[in-house]
């Protein structure tokens, strides 16, 4: 798919996915004007993966120059969003939990630059998501905000002074690993009660399987197993269980992004990931709890937006894009 | 008590506290040079206070024209530092909640100013403490740090790239409100649990006052409501109901910055305000909880840096003359 636009789009984001390999072909003007995806293959072992990430670069290329007006539309660098820890200083993964061992402590902006012949910028994919939403997303109108992405896992980022925050070691905004509640189950990360461990996809589809003596539920949604889409849809046909499932998970977003907002003062919240498609399901719940927990900025009036991402699930692509922009500057 | 440094010192800080006023002379190399101490007399009213703070700034203008080399010792700004919220565009007080209503809006900078005749910064106290940490304090090392000041309220204050981060409204670093225990005890602010309600000062006293059953705690602190130093004191001579009292607090404060530390990956934590001087029986605890619930920075190596603030109750004053040396350049 690629529009009639005449701006030469320069820069590539690849947004690097367990499941799914997503590029996009940014314009200067931060619009995507070609799009691609294609299945990762992790288990095929991390030559096959760079593999297709080559291929990925060579196909939007060619049909950049097809569309583009002669000459102008050749790329500059591209980014490459990864979920997990990249190391900013030499563009190396520090871990990717997702991947293959053989990733840990992979060169891969060195490779990738081998293989590409073009400059590449390695990002992590939230920090990735978090740009893309203050260039062309949620978070335009801010100057400070924090982003958390709720999906499979909960990642996070946060732009402050008009700019994407990184931290010491590049990974300020882990939002999900905020201790919710200091009991609750065990984290992937290994701490107890981390947000990611109870308010995630997963933590909503055992929360809906746990709920097994809703057969009303159970009916809606035709499964043992239900995503959290198919949960979100229950609440909005207004299933009691449904409902509460997404108000106790938004809930507990709710709390870690109050202790957020009274540690940073931010203007907004930017909610994505695959599980924000939920809506105002999830969004109203958060809103509700921020307000109670929030109650020392009373005096701000006003308070703080908690919006959702609007980049339905391209923002990793966008923001490798950016990052790819911003870095070859 | 003065130095004979003959270093110029041009800018003075007030810690305006709800108890005490503290005032310094600060050389351009953020060193002290002169201090002085009132009581606040709030009950007084608001105009008795501005009398007092205009009293020591002459009385400190007097003193470093008397020690510096003819004319050099001149003051050129002052800074104040408050406990509440200053609105940081209009130098107004938003809200000072251990002063007298009189206080909520009056316009304090701008009154200052026509009183003293000199350039007036106003500041929160705790944001002016976590300054003077990093000119001067434990921060000095970092570039990403933050503050946490716990005494009669917890407070804190965060420096982001090398600059103190302020938010969207002034309001960043207020990580007492923390949300640690979701449906613990109110605490002023209005909220349940928050990390003020349950690890201040007066919260570690009534912890103390609670653990009746303990003769022996009574009998080495001498009474049934005993400072957090008397109870930091047995805490050290071995009393094992203090030490617990210190565990539980230092580990809700490591639940919180744990919080804090995935949040923004900051090089450090410096701990100040009174209890802090209780030391390794506080800051212990809080390092345990902190390794233990920020387990997703392992990949790091080295971790946070857990550190007390030197600066012994004049990281206010300190930090309030050196924003007033940053405001005015």
């Amino acid at each position: 798919m690629h529009s009639d636009r005449t701006v030469a789009a320069t820069y590539l984001g690849i947004d690097l996915g367990g499941g799914e390999i997503k590029a996009v072909a940014l314009s200067t003007d931060s619009q995507v004007v070609s799009r691609q995806r294609v299945t990762t293959a992790a288990a095929q072992g991390r030559d096959a993966v760079l593999a297709r990430i080559a291929s990925l670069v060579s196909s939007l290329s060619a049909q950049l120059r097809a569309q583009g007006p002669r000459g102008t539309a050749s790329v500059r660098a591209v980014g490459v969003a990864a979920p997990g820890v990249l190391n900013m200083d030499t563009g190396a993964c520090e871990l990717l939990p997702a991947f293959t061992p053989e990733w840990t402590g992979f060169p891969l902006k060195q490779q990738l630059e081998e293989r590409l012949r073009l400059p590449v910028f390695v990002i992590n994919d939230v920090r990735a998501a978090t740009l893309a939403e203050h260039v062309c997303g949620a978070g335009r109108p801010y100057r400070d905000f924090a982003c958390i992405a709720v999906g499979t896992g909960i990642g996070g980022g946060l732009v402050l002074d008009d700019q994407l925050y990184f931290g010491s070691r590049g990974g300020a905004g882990e939002l999900g690993h905020q201790t919710v509640v200091p009991d609750g189950p065990v984290c992937g990360c290994g701490n107890r009660g981390c947000l990611e461990a109870m308010a995630s996809g997963p933590a909503i589809t055992r929360r809906a399987r746990e709920a097994a003596d809703d057969v009303h539920l159970r009916r809606l949604v035709g499964t043992d197993e239900p995503t959290p889409k198919q949960v979100a849809e229950a609440a909005v046909a207004g299933n009691r269980t449904a409902r509460d499932i997404y108000a106790q998970v938004g809930q507990l977003i709710g709390l870690a992004l109050g202790n957020v907002i009274v540690t940073l003062n931010p203007q907004a919240v930017v909610v994505g990931g695959g599980v924000s498609l939920a809506g105002e399901v999830l969004l109203n719940p958060i809103r509700r709890e921020v307000e109670r927990r929030t109650v020392v900025f009373t005096w701000e009036r006003g308070g703080v937006d908690i919006v959702r991402s609007p980049l339905e699930g391209e923002a990793g692509a966008i923001g490798a894009a950016t990052w790819a922009r911003l870095s070859d500057a």
